[in-house]
């Protein structure tokens, strides 16, 4: 299995303080040594950090815990591979291009059988289920809606296909398009949203603690999701098993 | 205008000699000081560096000519904007996905009246010409061939489409799916292909000094494409004006 890690903010916001945890699971507290990755949204565009070894020693991802780059929405994952060698091209995120705008995908579990679905226009770089399953989302988004759709026919029609891909077997997956970001748990997924006023946070994998109260304004919401509570101080939100949920703008639509 | 860097080898090789003299040019020893970018492929991966910024004082930039990444194919650029704001999202190389396989795409040069070209697939995310062509290239390829055809076929059809966004101004670009380097060449175009018995090479923009015979076996070939010579005390050969040449493994097909 894999964990995952999403933002969604109402302003560019440094994810460092939540990637330092992630990256300790990466082989360190957490046995999942089978690559990482990191794809931040700037504007329209989106940096993306990917390596197929351990994220715990991890030259890049200790040049990303010293780098402060800001995001609205972020989603990072670190990988325990079932599916799929350990190769750079079956590191999670994935990404690929929709109505003009790049989407980012991550996905923890495993789906008996995707790969019986047909894909028309997307098709996977790697072998993994979870790009598989992607390809298969944007098909079909790309089928139904020639141009973007409203944001609530767009949640529908995405919570639908996640909906069916966890039929499949575990589907804890994060996706977004810069903007909203999509959650599906299948059964492990919790998230925190933090607003004014702020207080300090303490990580449980890493004697690391910061006061947001000193890094924010009284106007900042962000909402952290991930597989498992990264802090140890601070009540997180269990989402309910087999349920599709959207953040936009650090809030719970 | 900007800058383009390619490397073809037939193994593994390490970019950062070249990528420290272009990286010069990005905003120190020339004037492309508008955002940076770098893909190296990894097998069927790619690991993309990009950043809005100058090169020439880039924390990531930095980063990556302190950190070994060996490919046998990447392209590097920087940036002197002129259509498209200096934002990540039109920063260079682009990438797009075809047949199971990244494309990466960087481009010198203006093109007139290019975004009147029709494009059915593929569409930008940013607002240069230079992504506008690129998806044109590929919505072409995508339409003639349903699956890769043979590489005498595809390097034909590439030719085919660079000549023609050649008519509409300077096109000099490199564009690569990990195995061939594709450039297409208007007027400033030079590579260096170097093999055994290797030497030394002294860079141009920076006082720092390699000898190949200590980094590399007898059987390695590498080529280095660029805009201008990195070096000055190699002979560079200059690809002809209005021309596309193709290189695999290392060597000019």
């Amino acid at each position: 299995m894999c964990e995952l890690l999403g933002m969604s903010a109402n302003t560019p916001t440094d994810l460092r303080f939540s990637f330092t945890a992630l990256s300790k699971r990466g082989g360190e507290t957490g046995p999942h040594r089978d690559g990482w990755g990191v794809c931040f949204y700037e504007g329209k565009g989106v940096r993306s950090f990917h390596d197929p070894s351990q994220c715990a020693n991890s030259e890049l991802a200790k040049f990303i815990k010293n780098y402060p780059i800001k995001s609205e929405v972020a989603i990072a994952h670190i990988r325990k591979a079932n599916r799929g060698a350990v190769k750079l091209e079956n590191t999670h995120p994935f990404t690929r291009i929709l109505w003009g705008k790049i989407w980012v995908f991550a996905h923890n579990g495993q789906l008996k059988g995707v790969k019986k679905l047909k894909l028309n226009y997307y098709k996977p770089v790697g072998t993994t289920d979870s790009e598989y399953a992607f390809c298969w989302i944007m098909d079909n988004l790309r089928e139904r809606f020639k141009t973007r759709p409203s944001a609530s026919r767009l949640n529908k029609a995405i919570g639908d296909l996640m909906a069916e891909l966890r039929k499949l077997g575990v589907f804890n997956a994060l996706l977004s398009s810069g903007d909203d970001l999509y959650a599906s748990c299948s059964k492990n997924l919790v998230y925190i949203t933090r607003k004014a006023p702020f207080g300090e946070a303490v990580l449980i994998d890493e004697d690391l603690r910061v006061d947001f109260a000193h890094e924010t304004t009284p106007n900042d919401i962000v909402t952290i999701v991930a597989t498992h509570p990264l802090t140890k101080n601070e009540e997180w939100t269990r989402i309910s098993h087999d349920s599709f949920i959207v953040f936009k703008q650090g809030l719970r639509v």
